[in-house]
């Protein structure tokens, strides 16, 4: 989980982007009350899909200000972590007695509960989540706002992640390093693709030692259908089909974001020299990894290994889709691996290299390993084999 | 999924409930762009969390009126079924060539290409989901809104399920019998809890065959705990204990809740007179259940069960929480089966009777089943064997 002294800083980090005269903040995006209070309600959860707001106020004695997490009863007892802030207004919508209302109006009972502190203050909202009737409830026309974007600016920040972010991702790698572990050990013709999901999760979540969520592209490829993805079907794997296993497993709504590709019995001389063509562009693309690197440059640098191919001749002479691309909180996310990208790397962006290349006739092929930037180059964070067989 | 002709269904239904001065309606919670449109981003989605908005429009021909969808471009692909609309306005966010700008803008940008049209006529947000950064970007000063309260009006037809809606819960309900009747099966001493919420979710998802999920209690409950409950943890069973598997099966945002309490070994007598206790209180409040039954009442008959017991003068002589509730796309929904509940119950109802009795010393009891309320009694939909051993 994130640390007190991780939200401490993030929520520093964001006053010092904010404009000196703005002393309150109301974030609204759920990724984003994670980010700086640890407050996270997982879909896994009868109150999945509920919500809390994090006020955020100035404090002339710290840095980091003050927060108040604002909820109903129950949503603020469902977050899967400690929430760290210095205060909780809870409005109560159950209480096991007398039925329920609507229970956004009761979450909106919270707002109004802080309406009087904010109003004459000048403020700011996530508009980008806050719902409207949360606005009502502090009486729009009682605050002034600034009208600088909350979610943008967040979404700046969450690039360089601190050591509480990592090592959260570095324990979602490790899920899905064992994920894909089983995958090679078990992937074989007479399974099908869910068979495979339900084995991958299986594993994932046993490494992790806790309840995590699964998702990703869990689909065979083969020669008239090499661009297949998605999620698993009731489709039998048959010998000569290439499975492209690339997942993700979310803890606390960080995730990773992983690749292998395993063939289904041997697999045939033209699938080697796919697979051998995604490896040489993930490793040129590795060359160029740094803080200060342009985003299409990396690109480029992995897309100009497909020349030298005996498929070029049928035109797949280039890295159709991105090379890579950021992951955290949401996926993809900036820096984004393509070529008229303006991204420039930054110590701390998490991303994925995933080179690929899908050839009529043989089968889809893509691989790709996560990467923490750093300002000499990078710390690779997937341990996974990559390997046709 | 959910059909065309349930979501033309459920339009009809909203359009007869809103004044008819109002002309279009903007609904924002996710789980009403579902119920309406099947429109559903998963959260296991490389998109989870993120949105579409659906416009409602009147049309004089058509009692169902006209649907839009709004989105970026990778959201309206997102959704794991087909979306019934009759047009779909996608902003682009991504194309594979340039780095990606605030996602949630995006979004706003697919809002203002419809702004025009709602501008003079008299329209209805959905204010407890739609964020104001939507409201902004079709410009509030220009659009005339009713105050109607969109999200209690559509709880409010939620309640009574139509065909296709009882079709893919009883898929939910089917699903999670399966995962019942694995842990009747295999649930012993020196398993983790971890690796029965394993264990559950890969039998659950197998009778399921596609992708769903599961939460709930996944915990043991002993004579010194006897209320734990929630996520599983690494605890390893012991002789003497009672596991409550009390979950769900999500699919598509719809879910079961039933419950099961397996004893860990062999159930010692005041184990089994605590769930004898509960079945009787299950027997008698099904007895009440039928379409015009006050949930009150129905509280009322489980919770009387409790006084012919040997722990009644330990002070257990009632149902210390609700007897039951209401579920559908929520968790927990109206009616509420609780002492001062005013609910009352009507045919359509999809419900859950979960008594329970939690017993210091001995440990802790929960089962339950879930039916469908009918205008005579009712239809059960979960066929899970209850017992202990």
């Amino acid at each position: 989980m994130l640390t007190k002294e991780g939200c401490l800083i993030r929520r520093t980090r964001l006053w010092a982007a904010v404009p000196s005269e703005v002393e309150w903040l109301l974030i609204a995006d759920p990724r984003h009350v994670k980010y700086l209070a640890n407050f996270w309600i997982p879909p896994f959860s009868f109150s999945g899909g509920e919500r809390a707001l994090l006020l955020l106020e100035r404090d002339g004695g710290k840095a980091a200000g003050k927060a108040t997490l604002l909820g109903d009863n129950f949503a603020l007892k469902s977050s899967m972590c400690e929430a760290f802030v210095d205060d909780q207004v809870p409005a109560t919508w159950y209480d096991h007695q007398h039925s329920v209302t609507n229970r956004d109006h009761v979450l909106f009972q919270a707002v109004s509960q802080v309406a009087n502190k904010l109003k004459g203050r000048i403020g700011a909202i996530e508009s980008e989540w806050l719902p409207t009737g949360a606005l009502d409830a502090i009486g729009d026309g009682d605050i002034r706002l600034s009208n600088i974007s909350i979610g943008t600016e967040l979404r700046s920040l969450r690039r360089c992640k601190e050591p509480d972010e990592i090592a959260l991702l570095e324990e979602c790698m490790k899920a899905t390093d064992a994920g894909q572990a089983w995958a090679r050990e078990h992937i074989k013709a007479g399974m099908t693709e869910l068979d495979v999901y339900r084995g991958v999760q299986s594993a994932s979540l046993q490494a992790a030692g806790r309840v995590g969520l699964i998702y990703g592209d869990f689909r065979v490829t083969n020669g008239t259908s090499p661009k297949a993805g998605g999620l698993p079907t009731q489709h039998i794997l048959q010998n000569g089909e290439l499975f492209i296993l690339d997942y993700s497993v979310v803890l606390e709504g960080y995730r990773s974001d992983f690749t292998n590709v395993i063939a289904v019995g041997t697999p045939s001389s033209e699938q080697r020299e796919v697979f051998s063509i995604c490896q040489r562009a993930m490793a040129a693309a590795e060359k160029v990894l740094k803080a200060g690197a342009r985003a299409a440059d990396v690109f480029a640098a992995a897309s100009a290994q497909y020349k030298p191919s005996s498929f070029v001749t049928k035109g797949y002479d280039h890295l159709t889709h991105h090379a890579g691309h950021g992951i955290g909180l949401a996926h993809p996310e900036a820096p984004i691996l393509v070529p008229q990208s303006e991204d420039v790397l930054v110590a701390g962006d998490v991303l994925t290299l995933e080179p690929g290349l899908y050839v009529d006739g043989v089968g889809g092929v893509r691989i790709e390993h996560n990467y923490l930037i750093t300002e000499t180059g990078y710390r690779r964070l997937s341990n996974h084999t990559i390997a046709l067989d």
